[in-house]
């Protein structure tokens, strides 16, 4: 079973591409036939580089191939950092044909994605994302962007990538806070969409803690073909693909309040689907045991249950309301009408809000 | 004539959009039916919001009309000014369902299209452009963007407005430098797709440089028939579209040689059509009569006829080399088969560029 490559396709008509699977598949898997012209540019970090820069090179043979190293961490995701990417491309001349591969996490994946669509009004990209998170979430989908001091992913594009290549092997260096932050958004399909795989979870969240291969494997497959269905029915993000924010808005305030890059992504997320649960059981759609079911789960994949010691009821409302997810100043949630069913409401009570903001603050 | 309000469409299938041409509409139309939601964000500059802003404002009856001035000149077209737009828009909250306004020339059209392109992956803009360059040409085709130290227009994106107003009236206030760079787009599209138009500016570009309207009225919507007609047929430049960059390999150069905002973008057009047409005498594709005839032409517009002093032949080379119409390191030029019919070569004979380059240049 370890040795096993599997395929899926994101349906996106002209757009669509496909998904790899497998252990060991850097160094080994020829990307080449994904590169339209002569030229490569991959784009990677100062940690991952030493990791599995040689053999990512190694995917394109026949190829130029030239790199940016980035400094490593979200905080970097800004218009500086990017600029180095455009630096790189122009200093050794890649012209509108050439295709960028994104080599690292979310945050190299975000960046170099929307390298992508901006250079030369858009170029291909290729995805090798090598944290859980990324291989989970961010590689799929084709968003992309950086932050502004004033919100998260503020600026970015739609960008649909050739193909992702995930090797499952590069979580064996993923320090233990990254594979709990990935845990999180793989607990967040079960939450959404697919009530057996949660119980699956459930059962198997320690092997994902232990980085056991095939428990890690069957979880990103699962999670990937789960996002792939949502992503196809719903591209641009007008109705279904909006589910897939559960935990976000509370997320992005907690990431805002707490400074880029000292919460992980997924640990915010983790902490606002206990929210969005606990909202949705006040407002009457799911059981307080179900509640605690998911609080216990997403505890037992190591992620901190409560927003950061001093964020206050008020922070969480002022930074909500600059979220993308509200709509002519409406402020939208999403929440489980059932354990396995979210739906995306502007219509929770604001006192109920309120009392789940309450709780989780404590007082000012 | 003069009060005929003109209309064309941009043919790009669930992308196509209107152009309106007519002497006074700022302050008279009402775009707010193209307006999706309640949030409008002006972006204009400190010489046109004096001008026109107010009458600007009047065009969206009841909606929410916010202001970012940016600071006049293709100079500012960086990363620091296009933040200024997203710091005006999370600043007041503007939400995924905002809708960005182009009211400026060519460089405010860049670069609050390039804005509505990336803010929050995505929102629709409309174009207002008040000088004649931005009505024949960067209003029409979706082409954004900003400019990086090491090339012009590196980074941005197609970008598609819900509608063009086009107020003729707004040329009054041109100063005549920018009414000949004007002059010059108007030129191409005679040059590359139409010889009686060229013919007809032959006889009216004295009427053109004195601003009068009939005159300016019959060439800007002749050109950008033109350009919807080239746009519609090759959206995304794969072929036809590019002939549309006559003149802008050689003008990209002498731009970026001079420092931008040095040269205006259609002066250093009209010498590098001047430059072109050159090379095609010399590659036997035009007579040098045809070519004394564009060049006198061009000269007639009040556009200067040849790069700046101290440019050399190998400062074309190098200029040239990275600019983005080449594919795979073939140097690609727009040049004349015929008056009236442009195409696209990377066949040029070097003996004949150099030859030209030499001709304009001088020793070095």
């Amino acid at each position: 079973m370890s040795n096993l490559l599997r395929e899926l396709s994101v349906d996106l008509g002209e757009r669509s591409y496909p998904i790899f699977i497998g252990q060991g598949l850097l160094g080994n898997f020829d990307l080449s036939r994904f590169v339209a012209g002569s030229q490569v540019m991959i784009v990677t970090n100062e940690t991952v580089a030493p990791l599995y820069l040689e053999s990512a090179i190694a995917c394109f043979p026949g190829k130029q191939v030239d790199t940016v190293l980035l400094p490593d961490g979200e905080s970097f995701k800004d218009w500086q950092t990017l600029n180095r990417i455009f630096d790189g491309l122009l200093e050794h001349r890649h012209t509108r044909k050439t295709t960028l591969v994104a080599l690292g996490g979310g945050v190299v994946g975000d960046m170099a994605g929307f390298a992508a669509a901006c250079y030369q009004r858009g170029v291909p990209f290729i995805q090798i994302p090598t944290t859980l998170l990324s291989q989970v979430d961010s590689s799929v989908g084709g968003k992309t962007g950086i932050n502004h001091p004033l919100g998260k992913n503020m600026i970015g594009a739609f960008h649909q990538p050739q193909a992702v290549l995930i090797d499952t092997r590069s979580l064996q260096t993923l320090p233990p806070r990254e594979v709990s932050a990935g845990i999180a958004e793989v607990i967040k399909y079960g939450l959404i969409r697919d009530l057996d795989f949660l119980a699956w979870l459930e059962e198997r969240v320690g092997d994902l803690v232990a980085l056991k291969p095939d428990a890690l494997a069957e979880a990103i497959y699962r999670s990937c073909v789960c996002k792939a269905e949502a992503v196809a029915l719903d591209e641009r993000e007008g109705g279904l693909r909006a589910i897939l924010n559960l935990g976000h808005t509370f997320g992005h305030a907690i990431e805002t309040f707490a400074g880029y890059g000292s919460w992980l992504h997924g640990e915010a997320v983790g902490t606002g689907m206990i929210m969005a649960a606990e909202l949705s059981a006040l407002e009457g759609m799911i059981s307080q045991a179900d509640c605690q079911r998911i609080t216990r789960l997403i505890l037992d994949a190591g992620l901190p249950g409560k927003p950061p010691t001093g964020m206050t009821a008020d922070d969480f409302m002022n930074l909500m309301a600059v979220d993308k997810k509200n709509i002519d100043g409406q402020l939208r949630l999403v929440l489980l009408r059932a354990l396995g069913d979210a739906v995306v409401t502007s219509e929770a009570s604001p006192d109920n809000l309120a009392l789940t903001l309450a709780r989780f603050c404590g007082p000012q």
